[in-house]
């Protein structure tokens, strides 16, 4: 197996958010790969990556599903490595693109895992994260000195949030689409309400950003919203 | 006031992991602030720099005290947020360096603070933390789904260090030099030991790597050693 595999985060959505090594790499790679969900017709990692591609650079479709259930995203991921792997028993340079980073909540993740089962060579490029690019364009310091920052996906049980808002400086809240209300108590019972900001699609035309959230209960933030939230006492 | 700062995460130390975004303002800049200790002598964030910049932008060298007295500290902050507010005043373009993310642990943070009061136009570029540079680096899969990760910095007091070890699917521990057999002990009371690695400057020629940490109570971790820990029975 001659060819190789790169991993790369192509950043938060902002084309300029791209790094260095990853545009050189994608200079000299033969086969693209830019996930996209069944439901979305482009792939903004894709559009993100492509003024950097050779013009005969192949461009590789493989839908990832949007489900919940096991069996359907390993049938999905075991599919999508098997292609992935012929293109690199055929020598090719392979690109999967990433939105973020690709280490951090990301399809890749599976990809690599069962990639490196078979000996497949693999590079992972990191990727500027949403939540630092959020931090940066809210003028949002995440943590300085001794702080304890902790990421978040508002999807996980009440408790285990409850638990991580107790004992953290600095909370990085993902996915608070589901039960907003219920997130915003939770900021208030830790003392992390007063000093929080949500922003949705950072970066992006339609980029909005909300303070004040406790005065905001009714307010129906989209699955990529997410909230920065800093405890009052510091 | 006419002039603007940006400030800029230049990445973890690898040349190439700044982004394209960093290089386009770094073209531009008059004034460059790489702050750097009274101990080394030269700023590994402005030799990142350094190839993108005018052949005539000035360096502006601000020494920045390690130390701990929060009186000599806000002296050396004050000072210095006040010489870039003089180079702002005369109309000038600065850029301060920062390792990194500039919103994470940094120094920009203080100058941010002391500035944006000071109603100076800023704006801040994000860059790749060196966790995510060791992730990717150490094929390190951080988060997927609802993991929720901690970002400890290991100088805190223990209780913290505890409290935040208890609640993570994934831990990144900073600053590990001081006490590490404390350390490697908390991490294993809390089921974390098993699945935890040890990079010493990451992506650097000296770059060091450790496993199996807890037959290595005895190791001596410089202060910028990253210990990257996952719960074992996910």
């Amino acid at each position: 197996m001659k060819g190789i595999l790169y991993g790369i985060g192509v950043g938060p959505g902002d084309p300029e958010l791209i790094t260095v090594k990853a545009v050189n790499i994608l200079k000299n790679i033969d086969v693209v790969i830019g996930p996209r969900t069944q439901k979305k017709g482009s792939s903004l990692a894709l559009d993100i990556a492509s003024p950097y591609l050779k013009p005969d650079a192949e461009i590789l479709e493989l839908v990832f599903p949007m489900v919940y259930e096991e069996e359907t995203l390993n049938t999905a991921w075991e599919s999508s490595s098997n292609e992935i792997l012929n293109q690199l028993n055929l020598g090719k340079k392979v690109a999967f693109l990433t939105l973020g980073d690709p280490m951090l909540y990301s399809t890749y993740i599976y990809i690599y895992r069962l990639l490196s089962k078979k000996a497949a060579q693999i590079e992972t490029i990191p990727g500027i994260t949403s939540f630092c690019a959020a931090a940066s364009r809210l003028g949002f310091p995440l943590a300085d000195t001794n702080d304890i920052i902790s990421i978040v996906p508002a999807t996980c049980e009440r408790k285990d949030l409850d638990r991580a808002l107790a004992i953290s400086d600095t909370v990085v809240l993902m996915k608070v689409s589901k039960d907003f209300p219920g997130i915003i108590k939770s900021l208030q019972t830790n003392n992390l309400a007063d000093n929080a900001v949500m922003i949705s699609k950072c970066g992006h035309p339609e980029e909005s950003i909300h303070y004040n959230l406790t005065s905001q209960e009714a307010l129906k933030p989209n699955y990529l919203s997410t909230i920065l939230a800093k405890r009052s006492s510091k």
